[in-house]
């Protein structure tokens, strides 16, 4: 089989560019003799390319000097203890606003180190909206606000910025991470799994802002100290190098095609064009309330069990693939990631509407 | 530049065969259209690489069914907090036995979790030698004994497995992993970083036996017990699918070739010839113990450094590259994990004797 356009919520489809470029150098990069899998971390190929990688993050996002960026391992999980330890230092009060299944792991994990107060959650209408809230909402006397700004899950997203009045805004993006121009300044804090916009998984995003850093307390397991991922540049210990190197690939990919700016906009193409065919269609729905839908993750359903699963299977036979919804939502979700070309959502389009003509 | 003989100690170089099929399925997996990369962990492909790489690990090492076998991230670091978090479990006392920077940061590490009492060191020789322990060198209550099997830096190996008494062995095995024939069940945990013998950074291997599974206390940041990644089969959160996926092809490369004791009965012929052209010359020495000597990672010197640096630099100039010795021990240091060829190491002798010839 070609290759196919692959909707799967994370791991999930990497640039084409991208691949092809680490196959060709993966025997051999640039002609030093060796695998980026094979290079010493110490050694001056491969600070050359976390070196590149930081600094192209830093050129998309616009990230401000005084904040740190980290390339840790552990995953989002490892981030839901971190978060706490180390942003917990004053009053170890934190609010959360628990908007899908992330959240509240996160909100269960935080718990652990300090008191946490959930400031709102959509759980009672099985998540499907994202609440409004400003500075009132929030103890002010809290360390921090935890949001998740797109939930994989649900396919919901924030399209706002709460106003937390100050207080510290930490964010996991790890689904909508370089997907949408945001003001880093914005957050003292925003973590994102590589496994959706970045690359393989096997490494996570960190940037925290540098007053943040060195709060951790004694006796903290020491991985879980970002001051010592700080001091050291990422490289305390051996790093993931591989999806470093993968990340910084993507982060060339998307400065070659005009950086965040414009994969936005065409991120909000796909997904209008998406939306647009639930919408008009008398088959599918998307349970989501209109302006809180995520531009990553549509989720969809035919309403009918027997009928979602005959979608799935034939999507899958024309290489849509992975298109079924998570288990605790049932239905369709096409995740539609950065990497995902325009090509793969009109020829799922395509498919929606052809289905729907042929099972009325 | 061809391929280089590359002897760093970690990441390092990688079976040609194995990055040869990763190359080619790089960017469609056994057709299946999409890479490695991209993968969902919960698909059906995925589990079966991951069950894949786990049953030939198992057949690799004959690990009883009463072990199980996890896929982690955070590298060797992370273990250092993790082994005693889990293992502390009854009377939460621990000795360590110090053999170089590795056991000493781990030794560090525990002690912000329990009693830790160091058994013994050879730190006032510069870690030349490995102690000689047997039951009596431990306290009796102790919940485990640590030992690191193999020092990367000084270029030592125990050539016995320390008899406790029956305390619960943990052993880091990252650098000599899967190079020698083991009893696993001399062991209660064993765990490697992938970066010397396995495949690329960013996975860890740890073998854990079944009733030392469950004893993290409440509150244990959640990524670090042990039991949440047993139940899952490693798959609690998102794992590093490529990092597994390629310490699967090496497992089973390793298999094609005759297992662990062919590998073993090359590793030992390998060093055989290095160690005896070193004591054979009038310019290298060995600093190391006879008895005690890495099959791993080979330390040498002419005891000049102008000198030590000119052979680094002539031999990177003839492609046997990375042979530049640990900051803290200083002269050279070849490291000639399982990839490393025969022919890598009848190059580096050659290159070593013509250098003693136009160098008296």
């Amino acid at each position: 089989m070609d290759r196919v356009f692959n909707f799967s919520a994370g791991p999930c489809t990497l640039p084409l560019e991208v691949l092809e470029e680490a196959k060709s150098d993966l025997l051999n990069y640039k002609g030093c003799g060796m695998s980026v899998m094979e290079m010493s971390h110490r050694s001056q190929m491969f600070q050359d390319i976390i070196d590149a990688a930081e600094a192209d993050l830093r050129d998309l996002m616009q990230i401000p000097d005084n904040y740190t960026v980290l390339f840790l391992q552990g995953g989002g999980t490892l981030q839901f203890s971190m978060v706490p330890v180390n942003l917990l230092r004053n009053t170890r009060k934190a609010d959360y606003i628990l908007t899908g299944t992330w959240a509240k792991k996160a909100c269960e994990e935080a718990r652990k180190f300090g008191d946490i107060r959930v400031a709102a959650s959509t759980e009672e209408e099985r998540f499907t909206s994202v609440p409004k809230l400003n500075a009132g909402d929030f103890r002010s006397d809290a360390d921090y606000v935890y949001i998740t700004t797109n939930n994989t899950i649900y396919g919901t997203r924030y399209n706002y910025v709460p106003d937390t009045g100050g207080i510290v805004l930490a964010a996991d993006q790890s689904s909508n991470f370089l997907s949408e121009v945001y003001n880093v300044e914005d957050f003292g804090l925003i973590y994102a799994g590589a496994q959706k916009n970045v690359g393989p998984a096997g490494v996570t995003i960190v940037i925290i802002r540098n007053d943040l850093i060195g709060y951790a307390p004694e006796n903290t397991p020491l991985y879980l100290d970002y001051k010592i991922h700080a001091e050291k540049g990422s490289m305390y210990n051996t790093p993931p190098c591989f999806s470093i190197y993968m990340a910084g690939l993507t982060f060339q990919w998307l400065k070659r095609n005009g950086g965040i700016a414009a994969i936005e906009e065409r991120n909000v193409r796909k997904a209008a064009r998406l939306y647009e065919t639930i919408d008009n269609s008398q088959l599918f729905s998307c349970p989501v309330q209109a302006e809180d839908r995520s531009r990553m993750n549509a989720v969809f359903t035919t309403g009918n069990d027997e009928l979602n699963a005959k979608f799935v299977a034939e999507a899958n036979e024309k290489g849509l693939v992975n298109l079924k919804g998570h288990r605790s939502v049932g239905g369709m979700r096409a995740s539609i990631f950065n990497a995902m070309p325009e090509e793969g959502v009109d020829s799922l389009i395509h498919f929606m509407k052809e289905f729907e003509r042929t099972n009325q």
